[in-house]
């Protein structure tokens, strides 16, 4: 696969903006995310401190954000980015079973709202995973468990489900899920993972349910946990105000820099990100 | 005249948004620029980053501004801010001969492109002003040069042509000016500002023009100009990721703070801007 210069990690207003402004300074980019756009954004009722877009519902600014996307020729490439590997000049993003190479990334994966559930990050590799498509081929013909947090993690359980031979699916959100009929369905809330007799256990807050493997699916990763060596801040990636993190070649914007979560300020530092990222493209072509 | 909790200064991206925050937030706000809002935005031919209006016409990004504004109804208070003046626990700013008082102020008056004149600086208060409303009366009956940048400078030659004996008028843009027959229009590029014999000199690459005071009129102001005791670097306010300056209750945003100058990064720090000076009033009230 061609390295491409700037990957952009997440399709929120952040990712979207620094999407539009790589490629309007004609870098050869890869915006990964989902066409759904971002869960938040979707979700939002009305806006009404977004400049241009007066009153908007969330679900019409990810449509808009979608269709300029089309307009300027801009893919969504949808996969999930489970990590992210500095590997000298480039940077290496592992995608399910796949490697993508890029220059330069830009973080604007969200905010990791919720805490990690008690045993979460203690079981991580060894039979907690975060991402369906990588890890799967694991539990071939066993029982797998998947804590959703929100509806577009249903197509990782649907994956599942061809499979292992059995999938438990809990969501963690309002909506009704749809999946096969032969996931089954329990509507209780999970509230911690823990193993016993080389099974793990997805403890809810009415009984406990056993599994070769447990999958917890948020939309967003904690940074540090995406990119090895990230300076953070809690759940928040340090950043100046040229969105330089503290590895050079990753940028980041958006929710995942801090507070105010707002979705214009999103989208500013996203276009920052990008005129940062492409002018370090820019150095590295030079020192060729 | 009642004081207001946030003065907003510019009606560019940056100041629109901070406008609909800070409203959003239920602050009483005063935006103070113009109708037509940004000469920049205005003539740009069009806009192809701007997430959420593709391919927009500057022109179209202003209507569309304005016209959010008149839909939260925010009203945009035309004057021209020549001062602001710190006063302990608020902010007197001077608009012509008015004094407006506001607990927290945003600066979004872009940044200054040309370098002053020669001798601009020098005879500033002495014979150049920046303000027609303000200084007109010194000048009535007597001759007045206006040295303007834009277009939306006319209405103040306008002005000057009802108070002064004679106004000889040096556009520094492109446009055919718009002016009363009774206005000198004098298509020659002003290079410097001198005196001699108690009268002023505007110099051009073609001739020499004498008056009694020379109005010098551009959209954006020096900050430090603007805001005594500011820190500035070079043409730019000083500001950290929440936009405060380095003064107490001064946030700034769009491209006063620096580079890249684009209209989404102005809207995205005026977002910013507007969230961190209403936790500043919000301070302020609990201290009181």
């Amino acid at each position: 696969m061609e390295r491409v210069e700037i990957a952009i990690i997440g399709t929120g207003p952040g990712g979207v903006s620094a999407a539009l402004t790589a490629c309007n300074r004609n870098k050869r980019i890869m915006l990964l995310g989902s066409r759904e756009m971002s869960a938040k954004v979707a979700k939002a009722h009305e806006i009404r401190n977004y400049p241009g877009l007066p009153f908007v519902r969330g679900a019409d600014m990810a449509a808009a954000f979608r269709d300029q996307l089309d307009r300027m020729g801009i893919e969504i490439t949808e996969k999930r980015v489970g990590a992210v590997y500095a590997m000298g000049d480039y940077f290496a993003l592992q995608a399910g079973e796949e490697m993508i190479e890029a220059e330069a990334v830009i973080l604007a994966t969200g905010v990791v709202q919720a805490k990690p559930l008690p045993g979460e990050e203690e079981l991580l590799g060894r039979g907690v995973s975060y991402c369906a498509t990588c890890d799967a081929p694991l539990y071939r013909g066993k029982t797998t468990a998947v804590i959703a947090y929100s509806p577009s993690e249903e197509k990782e359980a649907v994956f599942l489900n061809e499979v292992c031979a059995r999938v438990i699916y809990f969501p963690m959100y309002k909506e009704e899920p749809t999946l096969p009929e032969s996931v089954e369905i329990i509507r209780e809330k999970a509230v911690e993972i823990a193993q016993a007799d080389g099974r793990r256990i997805v403890k809810t807050e009415d009984g406990e349910y056993f599994a070769d493997g447990v999958f917890v699916l948020r939309e967003a990763v904690a940074p540090g946990q995406l990119v090895p060596g990230l300076e953070t801040e809690g759940q928040h990636v340090k950043v100046n105000r040229k969105m330089e993190t503290s590895l050079p070649g990753v940028f980041a914007c958006g929710d995942i820099t801090g507070t105010p979560y707002q979705y214009v300020k999103a989208a500013g530092e996203g276009n920052v990100a990008a005129i940062s990222a492409a002018a370090y493209v820019d150095r590295l072509r030079r020192s060729e």
